[in-house]
Parts: C-alpha cells; sequence; structure tokens
C-alpha cells in the first residue's frame, strides 16, 4: 500500500519507520528540521502536506489539538485514502466525522505506546511492539477502512481492542489522564516533602511513581481534558483517605493492598 | 572478608551473589527451600544461623520486623563482626544500638534498589547498580563500620548516601511508602472506573503507576509504618485537589505541570 504519515513525532516517525520494510511510505512534518532528520533516518519525505498523496492511506499523526484541521485539509484533496488518525482522544474527531462528507473513510487508531519522550529523535518502531491499539471508528468509517488500521496495527507488532469514541475517551481519563494528574501531584509532595536532595534517596519505585510528570505539557493538557477526570481524581482521593485512616490498623490495610494489587493491570 | 549474609531473599540473595566473587562469603536463609536454592546458585550455605560465623562483617537482610530480634541473637555470638542490616526503615534498629552493648558494631545500609519482585529467585546483584545506598550510622558505628558499609555498596556498584536514622525513616516516608499508597488507591480506582477490561487499553503509562501497588504486602504493611505518610497523603490529596480546580484553566495546569515536572527525581 501508499502509506502516508504526516507528522512525524514519536508517535507519527515510528509508525512509518516501522512501515516503511512493508509499504511505500511517505512522510510530512509542518518543521523544516523534522523533515531533514527523517529524511537522514531513511524517510521518503515531502515538502509539502499536499505531495504525501495519491495514498491508499494517510496516517494522521500530529499533536492532538492540529488532528481534526488537518483531517479537514486533507478530506477534499485525498479521494479514496483511508485516513487514519492516532490522537489521544477520539471525541473531536468523532464529531467532525459526522459532518464530513459521506465518501470520506476516517478511523481512529490509538496505539498504547506513549512515552514522556517525543520527538522523531525518540521514534522508534519497537514501542509497539506487544501493545495495544485501540481502534475507534468513526461515522465515516466501513469495513475497509477498519481492517486498514486493524492491518497496520498488527504489522507494528500490536494487538487490537476495538470501541467507540465515547467509551474510548472515558478509559483514557482513567488509564492515561488520571495517572498523569497524580504523577503531578506526587512529584509536587516528593519535591517538597523529602528531607534530603531528592537524587539522593530516589529509587526506581519513586522514578516509575513520578515518571508521567515528564509528559509533554501540550500532550499533558490535551490529556486533563479527558471525560470524567474531575470524578476520578475525588474518587482518587477518597480512596488515599481511606488509607490514611487504615494506618496502624494491618487488618484493613491488608485487605485495602490485596485488593489493590489484584485490580492492576497485567 | 568473610562476609555472612542472613536471609537470601532478593536483597541478600542479591548482595551475596554480587560479593561472592570478591569476598568470603556465607549465607544462611531459615527457609530449607531458599537455602537449597541458594546452594545451587553456586552459593556456599550454611544450615544454621550460627555456622555463618566467625565472619568480618553479617549482612542482616531479613524481612524488616525479623531484623532486630536477628541482631539481638548475633550480638553476643558475632565476635567483632560488623553487623549491618539492610531494612528499608531504621528507627527501631536505632532504637536497638542504643541499648547493645558498646562493643557491638551495627550500621545501617539501605540500598534503594527495590522491585515489586521478592525472593532468591528475582535475586540479581545486577538491580544494585548505579543504585543509591544510604549509610545510616548507629549509636554503635565507628567509622570502620561505616566505612565497610560503604565499601560494600560500592563494590556492588552503588553511590552512598549517608544519613541519621530518623532523617532517613522520614525520608523513606516520601520516596517509598507515599508511592506506595498511590499506588494502592491508583490501582482501585483504575480497577473500578475503567469501562473496558483493563488489560485491553492498558499501556505502560498505567502499569508505571501502579507497580508499587504489587509491592509484597508485609514489606508494604511495614513501609506503610513510615513517620509522618499521614501528612504526606494529606498534602497530596490537596495536590489533587488544586489539579481538580485548574481543570479547563490551562494557564494554571500549566504552571501545574512545569512545577512538578522538575521537581522529579532525575
Amino acid at each position: 500500500m501508499r502509506i502516508a504519515v504526516v507528522g512525524l513525532g514519536l508517535i507519527g516517525g515510528s509508525i512509518a519507520l516501522g512501515l516503511a520494510g512493508r509499504h511505500q511510505v511517505r512522510g510530512y512534518d509542518l518543521d523544516e528540521g523534522t523533515r531533514r532528520a527523517a529524511r537522514s533516518r531513511g524517510l521518503d519525505v515531502a515538502d509539502a502536506m499536499a505531495d504525501v498523496l495519491p495514498a491508499d492511506a494517510v496516517v494522521v499523526a500530529t499533536p492532538l489539538a492540529a488532528i481534526v484541521p488537518t483531517l479537514e485539509e486533507l478530506v477534499p484533496r485525498c479521494g479514496e485514502a483511508i485516513l487514519i488518525e492516532v490522537g489521544s482522544l477520539k471525541s473531536a474527531v468523532a464529531a467532525f466525522a459526522e459532518r464530513a462528507p459521506q465518501s470520506s473513510r476516517i478511523v481512529g487508531l490509538h496505539p498504547m505506546a506513549g512515552s514522556t519522550a517525543s520527538g522523531l529523535g525518540a521514534a522508534d518502531p519497537a514501542i509497539f511492539q506487544g501493545r495495544r491499539f485501540i481502534v475507534v471508528p468513526t461515522a465515516r468509517s466501513d469495513e475497509r477502512a477498519t481492517a486498514i488500521a486493524n492491518d497496520l496495527a498488527r504489522e507494528l507488532g500490536g494487538s487490537i481492542t476495538l470501541c467507540s469514541p465515547e467509551l474510548h475517551d472515558r478509559a483514557i481519563a482513567v488509564v492515561s489522564a488520571l495517572p498523569l494528574a497524580t504523577a503531578v501531584a506526587l512529584a509536587r509532595i516528593v519535591g517538597e516533602a523529602v528531607p534530603l536532595p531528592l537524587d539522593a534517596v530516589a529509587g526506581p519505585g519513586i522514578r516509575d511513581a513520578t515518571r508521567l510528570a515528564s509528559t509533554p505539557t501540550d500532550l499533558a493538557l490535551a490529556l486533563l481534558r479527558a471525560p470524567g477526570l474531575a470524578e476520578h481524581l475525588a474518587s482518587l482521593r477518597e480512596a488515599l483517605t481511606d488509607i490514611e485512616d487504615a494506618l496502624g490498623d494491618d487488618a484493613t490495610l491488608r485487605a485495602l493492598l490485596d485488593g489493590s494489587s489484584a485490580r492492576r493491570p497485567t
């Protein structure tokens, strides 16, 4: 297939690099330095977005805020190309698809392979190995569009979860936005409360627990708009209160510990 | 040196394996299966604790609750051996050292290399590479005892932070107990609130953020006794409220994000 990738950051760059062996891949990025760097990594790169066309599929991997504007630009020009956007939240694209021309083909794909790294420099197709890709059909998805999104995800080494935009965004509020907000709050307390230089005492536990606080700011701001986050934050505060109330009561703490451990993603 | 290691779990086993090349190391574990497994990994293992003696240093790497009883047993029998305990909290050992015979030599060492794994099966000297070891002198530490603890930490690949038992435990409350409690609370909310099978949507972010919820229960219960944890939990709840209050206000959120990211351990 002829696959265009618009936006050659961490995700778009990794997708382009991962598919370049199997498909005829052509990339584009708004930033000239990124285009140059992408060429030096062996990618075929166009100097204008229009020049990635014609294509059988266009992967839109811009920052979240630019996805709908990019789709708007592509829809009238892309012919029969399937537009696959890989943003972290799907409701805006779902709304755009509702009003897009009947002939357009738009499907959401969300590789659960994020990292606090960003940019083409960190791009590496290996980030997708063994990861879930959430396929999110829109009002402008047909069987072929969804099948192509599935195929690309599998070719990148991932497995598939299919769900609606609404369910997707509610899940992301819990698995991405809530841990992000928690890491931000935790990093703040740790920075304020440790009675020693932090690097003198920090082990892998606190590093992992606060890692998401280093999410690039624009992505973090976008994720913090996930629906229902305020309620999850309130629930988390209650769960913390439960632990606080149980301190000194090992039987209750043990029940809380055993219950939580069983609920972790494996 | 002749180095004895009492308790051959994740930490004791890793220390024994890491030092066996350079020193004459002899281990002991209460559990017969662990002794057998340690022998099959090439360690010299005694069938009774008394048989690890005589030694120049005894590393006490039992579960936290057994450290003081083990030290009590060793002190009258260990001659001039330096007793080095590697527990996660130090106040009980500090109190014991105050009342221990003047001739005894007791020093605390805390490798910040924990993991949610446990047991000899997970033991691997590589867990110490590049990690901080907190050296915690007691009322029964002299220069030689502290120097030997330093040397062993460096031989294991670590670097040294020196601090008092009181400061150590206050720091651990923040860098170990608080993230543990947070992970437990977060895992509970995530388990309750995700509208999809968790493994269908979980990526590395939520896995890392909840990893500490899988801390072995007895270690978790011990860590949750760290001093000041209740206040840190209250501060964390306030920090979460600040984020909740700022949702929708990108300027305030941006300030919170930038401030937290700067405070992470690097």
